[in-house]
């Protein structure tokens, strides 16, 4: 590559996706690239211009380190949409012409299927305008919904954290309820697909009877069957744990946390933004059966934990950064790495280049047949998949008893 | 010691409360106690004779490490407030029975306040009636409010837990806002002292800016000054980021939680089940200064992640629980365990034993003089204090991704 190369990060942030700039410097340097500009602020500070060179950041192998344990996006993220390239050239043009001013090549955009979308958009317009630049795409999200790829950066730190932190739960939830019984409903994200949640199920092992039932969005949810179901459970035995997705649906197609909260404020692509649905569930089980009953929303905390982040997701993470820069090297644009997984035990997983166009507006779900036929449940092809993905760790760098963590000043 | 001990864990659980088990069972045996007891959910599963042999569940070095690492009561925990002795004798005496059944010479209950209420009953009664059974207190409360002792074993842990995750959500809100400021509200427990909340402090650091305001419940809780503050925030910075106490009232003395939910639960000791302050305040400040805000509480993560456990606040878990035992065995009964401090800079602590009367149903806050003066902020003196007790970590044994627990099965 001549040129110098710009990498963004976008949309919500994970534990690993400072893995995949860090992943996308190292690799550039390893090239010989001149300049690895970041983007601040994603692709809406990269229209108004906002850009860092990576180098004042990084000075050598210990700030790679540094970086690949700092949670959330490093260089700033953004939720922005590209308008429809009909009547907003100026808004391509505008990219175009940062890109020629700094001399950048090359675009990377680390993201889920909205930033995939931002991807697409801008190596269209390029091709339509036989434009040189090159886009390539580094998947990213928690919420594992991209297709294509075996699965996604980032889900399988957010899985280690949810997995860890159910079990502590269970394990304090557990502690009481000789003489009461105590259900201890869990919300976890995923707005329209159930990985996440999904990843409750991995709580289970040899020292851990794991959650009771799990809710996901691909299923219907039934508040009665739902209320009978932990009415059931209390009188079994002394403490229940449910996990419930935060998108959970009842049948006319409301969201469960719309319930409790008409006002739900919605995002620049239409998200609405999800919160509340355990705690309606808790106030709810608490007044139809008596039963003592906590909510516990993990909230932010389950895409930002670095600290317990895993080290498979982190070394994928950087990975597919690593291979973005020599896919475009090689010429390569319009495409996003994907993890293709060549074996489940040893677990083997390599990357190619994929065309961006099957995977951008596309969301995968979690498969019917990997749901217990109940509903409420993973059944043993869950577990062979996202098992190797929470594997290992990567010690923080611990300073005044707190992880460290590299950052822009 | 001639006869056996039995240990107990009662009230909130915490991160290090097992270690405090580690610490008793390894006295005693180094001492050559036959028989170490564990009561089967506190003193009110042991008023029903449900007692285990920790020899049972402990079978060498290695669980005892791996005792250590795990979170939450391991014998269980019960609520069980000791009735006053006058007309009810009967209860009294079935401890003693149980003790004389078993052949135990000394009891040993780890807790906070309410739990040294029951060393303090049990010792008196035995005084008043020349009973040879001896009671030790073992201290342990996140809360970090009994008196005497400099600090509270599963304070630290809790801590370290409170200022890294609130490190990471600093990270994950930060990384937004460019162009909309985001304020993100994080309730932290803590009834009526201000200690957990306060742990929202050491997050400050040369990497991170820290929190904007903290509000402990030692404060009357002002909501219009409250909004003010965050308008103004909002309008200097794109990231805000404020810690609340679940315990915060305002004036007129009802807590924030109640204003949101008048149905707050009551526990037996007639302590409310706090949540949804932050939920409350999140949903006031976006509605009336139109700013994005968030709700994170943090719920029982914060005494359950031993998987972020302080190495320092561990081994004086243990230590705690290793010197109640040295000290019955030299004749003390009716006493707690202290922490002693004897230097910051390098942090020096030893142990001594109290009596438990100065010590029961006392409730220690956070002192007026290490609070800035504007009522919002923590000052040097509580770093000075805070910040050797989250140093240090000891690395859970990870199975299959996931730290182990031991458990009784």
């Amino acid at each position: 590559m001549k040129g110098n190369i710009v990498v963004g990060q976008s949309g919500g942030p994970t534990a690993v996706i400072n893995s995949s700039v860090a992943g996308v410097y190292s690799a550039a340097k390893k090239l010989g690239v001149k300049k690895v500009y970041g983007m601040i602020h994603g692709i809406e500070g990269f229209l108004e211009d906002k850009l860092c060179d990576l180098d004042e950041y990084i000075r050598g192998e210990t700030d790679v380190e540094l970086l690949k344990r700092t949670p959330s996006a490093f260089l700033g993220s953004c939720r922005f949409k590209m308008p429809k390239i009909e009547g907003n050239e100026e808004v391509y043009e505008k990219v175009f012409e940062i890109m020629e001013k700094h001399d950048i090549e090359c675009l990377f955009y680390c993201g889920g299927n909205d930033s995939m979308d931002t991807v697409k958009m801008l190596s269209d317009y390029a091709a339509a305008h036989n434009k040189p630049q090159r886009f390539m795409g580094v998947p990213k999200t928690i919420d594992n919904d991209l297709p294509v790829t075996d699965h996604c950066p980032g889900y399988g730190s957010a899985a280690k954290y949810i997995a860890t932190s159910i079990k502590e739960i269970i394990r304090d939830n557990e502690s009481f309820g000789a003489n009461r019984p105590t259900v201890c409903i869990v919300e976890i994200m995923g707005r329209n697909a159930g990985w996440l949640t999904a990843a409750a199920a991995l709580a289970k092992g040899e020292d851990c009877h794991g959650v009771d039932a799990i809710y996901l969005p691909e299923k219907v949810f039934d508040i009665d069957a739902f209320i009978e179901k932990v009415r059931y459970l209390g009188s079994t035995k002394h403490s229940v744990v449910l996990a419930v997705s935060e998108g959970v649906k009842i049948a006319d197609g409301r969201y469960v946390c719309e319930l409790a909260n008409e006002n739900v404020l919605v995002d620049a692509f239409g998200h609405k933004q999800m919160s509340g649905t355990a705690a309606y569930l808790a106030d709810k089980v608490a007044a139809e059966t008596g039963l003592k009953a906590r909510a516990v929303e993990f909230s932010t905390l389950q895409r930002a934990a670095t600290h317990l982040a895993s080290l498979t997701d982190i070394n994928e993470a950087f990975q597919v950064g690593y291979d973005a820069v020599r896919a475009a090297d090689a010429g390569k644009t319009g495409m996003m790495i994907t993890l293709d997984r060549h074996g489940d035990d040893p677990y083997q997983c390599g990357t190619s280049a994929y065309d961006i166009h099957a995977i951008a507006n596309v969301e995968r779900t979690v498969p019917e047949e990997w749901i217990t036929e109940d509903g409420c449940g993973l059944n043993e092809n869950f577990e062979r998949y996202a098992r190797p993905l929470i594997m290992g760790e990567l010690s923080p760098v611990m300073v005044n008893g707190l992880p460290g963590h590299l950052v822009r000043k």
